[in-house]
């Protein structure tokens, strides 16, 4: 059956893979699964044909045979469910790669989208610096207990999972800013994360995207 | 195997059942589970031995055996893929529902856990009400579209499952704030998840917990 997701038509991020359709294509890369792409106008993905499929009028989603899912934990966990390579096969071990799932969404990428989002909401503010400061300093310390946790490992929990690439693609949201550069053992785990063939194949794929949309104006 | 989890020795919200233990003790009771609970102090919480479980510091944890969990939304799948009634049989029912528990913790909670934030860390800042009406609009948007999702059904997709589960768990949250009540039939929804009798069991399993340290000192 085919696989079908979508993502923007115009990504905000232009093309640098910040959209979360990149972690479903890095996974999907990742098992070796070939994938359609549906692209979606603002206007579109608020219309009812895609709160349909996804309620909150967001990207991504994933359609294959009668199956329509959204949330892009749970679709990597579904990829990684039915495919091998991106869950463990002891089943403790397959349990704690989706606690990592779940902590990269629900505790790391939150305090992460408030950066963002204080920014493109609250950005002309007068208080808007001060406001950043708590936003900050709520990064940081999240980001201090993942890099204890990580220590010198490579990955977060042995062999490289889909709690790492959904982690990665969470913290790529701070490639380019300071942050992250305080952490250099994240750093360099977000570097191992862009270096895999798969990161590589998903990036070239969407950054296309961009550019086609961009040279057809 | 026992069950273990960890709770707040004195949970900040004074036995309401708002930690998210009470997540836990609902999944272990819908699926007629005993459990231990060890209770821990706001100091053992960053101690090396919470740490080595927790890495973020939080409760709740769930020990099994040789497993050790954390994350609630990660937990309460772990339950309710081992035990029957949290989800459904049917396999892409039970990924949809699997999807309303990312969705509960990851385009959900953030939001409304900003609100508790922004009042305890910003609370005292000149520009804290401000702030506030970007943050309760952001509430209002994603409760919106989960209130047109609903509409008249009694659960989210079906029948009661791990998605409505963690959900509910999230919207009560708001319980006391006229937020929820704007949106009539969620505040339905979250009565008909309080109405349970698993839930109504957990909920005073942890209220004995307040009321037992209380009359302790």
């Amino acid at each position: 059956m085919t696989i079908t997701i979508t993502a923007f038509e115009r990504s905000p991020d232009r093309g640098r893979g910040l959209a979360r359709d990149m972690r479903v294509r890095w996974a999907l890369e990742e098992a070796a699964q070939p994938y359609d792409v549906r692209l979606l106008s603002f206007k579109a993905m608020k219309e009812p044909a895609h709160l349909a499929l996804q309620p909150f009028g967001q990207i991504p989603t994933y359609e294959e045979g009668d199956l329509a899912l959204f949330e892009s934990g749970a679709i990597i966990l579904h990829i990684a469910e039915h495919h091998p390579g991106l869950l463990p096969d002891d089943k403790n071990a397959r349990a704690r790669a989706i606690a990592w799932i779940f902590a990269a969404v629900s505790t790391m990428e939150p305090v992460i989208v408030d950066r963002e989002t204080a920014r493109f909401e609250e950005g002309k503010e007068s208080w808007y610096e001060e406001h950043l400061a708590h936003v900050e300093r709520r990064i940081r310390k999240r980001l201090g207990e993942l890099s204890a946790r990580l220590g010198d490992a490579e990955w977060l929990d042995g062999n490289f999972s889909a709690g790492d690439l959904q982690m990665i693609s969470v913290l790529l949201r701070l490639k380019g800013s300071e942050i992250l550069r305080d952490y250099p053992n994240l750093s360099a785990y977000v570097e191992r994360g862009e270096a895999r063939t798969a990161y590589r194949r998903a990036f070239a794929a969407q950054k296309a995207v961009f550019l086609a949309v961009s040279a057809g104006g």
